[in-house]
């Protein structure tokens, strides 16, 4: 491996010979000195070379300057850098407080031009959105947007180690199924063989069969799929999503615990190892959220926002995304929370597979988990009753036949059980005040794009 | 949260009073005692209940057994117990020697039916493994089974330790591609809105475009998808790659010694944490690989097994799978390692953008993994130089123009780079000694198999 000293490690060194290697944020080519920003997947450097521009002139009895053609050529080559390049630099580490990045530079002893880049950058920094889609792989060396990355990681390794601890089962579920597992409406068809075969919209009816299976309790994190042709910040057509299942719930009150629990879990590690940078470059002071989140029944909730003036223009029971928006910064203004889990939503508006409240049929076992005036998530307790699932699969219109594959899952005992599925890129971007999950997203795929 | 003791953790109870939860193993219904094998997710512990068959006849000056009748009910329940169905037991934990199975027991005072089975299992210990699939969230419930699903969990969350000790990012690639990321012919073709996508056969040109991003080093466990009609144990169309990448390498041998640490440190973890249940539920004494593990160049394998009286029968300078069953074997017996990398192969045999040997372009810096015999993963340095990528793709007939894309991300800069992908079904089946990754697969997809 190539010895090299990441630059965040520089400032723990004493002065003396490094290697390091990045690509050239800028140069500065001064006439007597040269400047250039090295970035790294860990930060930026200035690296500073005395130019020689010319060989001395010769002088008669003195020998000449050996070194100079080499110095010469390393002044020419810095010169000739493009913005972009990967290079490796090795020199000597100096810490000098009036450097103002990072109170360090290296003073070049040796450059190698490794990758050279095409001069013409196609994007800079007031690029539309979209131009930078274009060009990802550039937009990501903007150390804010990699962060971003980095940042999910430590999340999504909290999450884990929550479920972990817990002895959940980590389970990978089939993306290619032989029916629709959500809606008809927004599946992709594939060409299987001589057959079609259908991109699954979520491990939803997977993650139940583990429960069958007897395993207790999974998570999972995986891509999933929708054809849904719409354009918004919140919406893709391919999405990575979280999702977990336990068994032997009572309620769903027992699954928005266990949410909870994992978000403060993920907060937690995210503000301890990237709090400084998130306040640097977003300017956000990230805080770990309290438990409990606040609940609301989501009649509830509507009945709120409508005394503030905000009727949300439905005709079915949910809410609007304006109404989310509303109520949670009544919830912020209230409670002083960023979450709101909206509870016991009517049974007219969630899936069949949704238990209902004993007792009162219209209503479920069900909550939404708002976060900063978006849903992120959707969890319930599901219905273990196979009569009960068929009936009520049959008043939402779906034939049991097609179904009949999961509804054996039902049919040799299932405990009472319950989950959620979050959109992984809706937390990044919430947690980030960012506009769009195409920020938050490392390759976004939506209807007119599949590129790069 | 139903309050309930895991099975596992009875053990360390003292006797006294416990609440269980599980699915009915078996009964035993004997005249005067009865035995319910209840297993949960951790274990299977004997349930006792002392029988009583019919209500006590009054006698007279003696008040009545007001217990009876509640416990006649559930004698009689437990005699109508279904295999399988899940219940919920309180009862009196007893220690006792004498019991075979954990050396405990409890003695029932409370049976709640939570959910009934069918009492007609669909399959049976001798089915074929395509019945046990037809019923897999059955088959699950075998302990050996779901244990698979467990190691692999703790494999996993190894892997991952590593690369976040490291500080490599995740990343979700997209699984939706314009184009084909391997190979046209085994590509599964998406009706995506008015036009076409294909699905990733591996996340091979995203994981290298981190690399043009300056991520430093990647990884991503997640689906691929090959539209292979083959039918034997180790294929699958859909199944979970480990992948990772990693920048500024000097060659594929960086990328094999990061491959032996994390191979490492999954078997430790495994061998930590199921070592026993391994021995018990399969017969292997599981042991942690040694580094290094031993390299061989693919060409003097081949001369090795043609020494030892095999000759592949190829025209190509592959190796084949009877090939790699037998330099297997070769190394144990010489090396006693269950790992080898067979490396530099033949450029003719591996991808376009495999780099191949400085000064010997009839080579490349890549090799496989075999593991007990079977090709688990294949890693390379990647070419980074566009020009030389170009030259690579137009030698193996592909149309640059096709791969605008992919060619792009060499164009502003990348540093030397490699990585490899791994079959994370097949390092389970070698594991363990099992004859299919459909085993260790949590839903098997195959040509033929789209359910459940």
């Amino acid at each position: 491996m190539n010895e090299r000293t990441l630059v965040k490690n520089l400032a723990a060194l004493p002065d003396g010979p490094v290697t390091i290697a990045g690509w050239v944020e800028t140069v500065r080519d001064q006439k007597k000195v040269q400047f250039v920003i090295l970035r790294d997947e860990s930060g930026a450097v200035q690296v500073v070379n005395p130019a020689l521009r010319e060989l001395p002139e010769p002088v008669e009895g003195e020998a000449a300057d050996e070194t100079a053609p080499a110095r010469l050529a390393t002044t020419e080559a810095i010169s000739a850098l493009a913005h972009g390049s990967f290079i490796r630099v090795t020199g000597e580490l100096k810490h000098d407080e009036r450097v103002k990045l990072g109170g360090l530079e290296v003073k070049l002893a040796t450059l190698e031009v490794v990758s050279e880049s095409n001069p013409e950058t196609p994007i800079a920094a007031d690029s539309s959105l979209d131009k930078r889609l274009d060009w990802r792989f550039l937009d990501l060396r903007n150390p804010k947007q990699a962060l971003i990355f980095r940042i999910q990681t430590t999340f999504l390794h909290a999450l884990r180690g929550v479920w972990v601890e817990k002895g959940l089962i980590e389970i990978q579920t089939p993306k290619l199924m032989a029916s629709a597992s959500e809606s008809r409406a927004e599946l992709f068809e594939v060409d299987y063989f001589e057959g079609k075969a259908y991109l699954a919209q979520s491990p939803q009816f997977f993650k139940q069969m583990a429960q069958a299976a007897g395993f207790g309790g999974i998570f999972e994190v995986g891509p999933a799929f929708r054809a849904d042709p719409s354009f918004t910040s919140r919406h893709a057509t391919e999405f990575t999503s979280v999702d977990t299942e336990i068994s032997w719930i009572d309620s769903h009150e027992d699954v928005m615990a266990l949410h909870e629990e994992l978000l403060v879990a993920g907060f937690e590690a995210v503000v301890a190892k990237h709090g400084a940078e998130i306040q640097e470059h977003f300017g956000i002071e990230l805080a770990v959220p309290s438990r409990p989140f606040p609940r609301i029944p989501l009649a509830e909730a509507k009945q709120i926002v409508a005394d503030h003036g905000y009727v949300v223009p439905r005709a079915d029971a949910d809410m609007d995304p304006e109404g989310e928006r509303q109520i949670s910064a009544y919830v912020k203004e209230t409670f002083g929370h960023d979450f709101v889990f909206l509870t016991d939503y009517a049974s007219s508006i969630r899936p069949f597979y949704h238990m209902r409240h004993e007792g009162d049929a219209s209503l479920t076992n069900s909550y939404d988990l708002i976060y900063n005036g978006v849903e992120i998530s959707t969890g319930a307790q599901r219905e273990h009753r196979v009569d009960v699932l068929v009936e009520q699969a049959k008043e939402k219109g779906l034939d049991p036949e097609e179904l009949e594959f999961y509804l054996d899952f039902f049919r040799f005992g299932v405990p009472p059980h319950g989950g959620f599925g979050m959109g992984l890129a809706r937390v990044l971007m919430l947690m980030l005040g960012e506009s769009s999950i195409r920020e938050t997203t490392f390759l976004f795929r939506g209807p007119t794009r599949l590129l790069p």
